[in-house]
């Protein structure tokens, strides 16, 4: 997706070539006509599934996945709680995350009252790295029984191999911006 | 906005005569298609102010930002984050918040760089209650110099005065459900 690499090239910070910083746009300040032409082109890419949920998880995939829902005729979107608060139902499905950027192992949860065997669900998220987060999102599904219809990413970084998590499963994953590289600054794309 | 009170009054449960809980449409799981008319509403009431960016709080306020958004033009949205990743950039404003829910203080955060005197800001938020997270957001916008166009906020609880912490500023607060009363798992509305 040109637009999205465009934005990646004019404001991304890059650090230790392995992090890089689209707080810009995605990460803390939130650009939603772009988020608009991500959610068409999830919309294209997915056009064949019959989608009646999309998963995520707090925080930033929060906001993609509801710009996108609105391509797939405004379906409900459930977000994976990491940090639940006492008022939340304990009938939940629960799986083990660690976050790198954070350095920090959450147990992210869904209620089992959002997600059944009846859904196929598309799982959006912004980043895909390690894989830890997206094997956390099917692991969560899969113990509802529900079908994954795919799995959308916006920023995906090859190096660190996550992709492989869906893959063996022989889920469809589609992401938007493949990071093959960062080195002196700058971002090579697949 | 009698599309919202219906839902709160299908769907939420209530405890203690105190807590509500409204995980089936806006703190969990999300009504994409009820968020819209959210959106729509809130243009509708902030008509007259040049607003230029949305500010709001992880995680619930996040979707409903995005969403109101579209209704503005597509200005950006900026979440004040309560969970500060290690990259975040270190250059800040900051203020302390109380959760209740989570009956923990945070330091939130918004980067310098997306935030300054030029902007007119529309604070939005999922709830009211006692204030303290809106009295944080208050904070960051002074902070930077930028003026509060006005306070957006899905459902508010009367009984808990948080809406004082902005209507002695002189700043218009609009709430488009407003709950004088939980009692015996009945909403009393205003």
């Amino acid at each position: 997706m040109e637009l999205l690499k465009n934005k990646i090239r004019d404001t991304a910070r890059i650090s230790e070539d392995r992090i890089i910083q689209v707080d810009n746009f995605l990460n803390h300040q939130l650009d939603i006509s772009l988020f608009n032409e991500i959610g068409k082109e999830f919309k294209r890419r997915f056009a064949d599934k019959e989608i009646t949920k999309i998963i995520t998880i707090e925080t930033s995939g929060i906001a993609i996945a509801c710009i996108t829902a609105q391509y797939f005729d405004n379906i409900p979107v459930v977000f994976a709680k990491k940090h639940a608060g006492l008022n939340m139902n304990p009938d939940v499905y629960e799986a083990k995350v660690f976050s790198y950027t954070k350095n920090q192992e959450y147990t992210i949860k869904v209620s089992k009252a959002f997600l059944s065997a009846n859904d196929k669900v598309l799982i959006i998220d912004d980043f895909l790295a390690s894989g830890s987060a997206l094997l956390g999102l099917v692991s969560l599904v899969n113990q509802s029984g529900a079908e994954i219809g795919g799995v959308g990413i916006v920023i995906e970084k090859t190096f660190q191999g996550g992709r492989k998590v869906v893959e063996e499963k022989g889920v469809q994953i589609e992401s938007l911006a493949m990071i093959d590289a960062l080195k002196d600054g700058q971002v090579f794309f697949k």
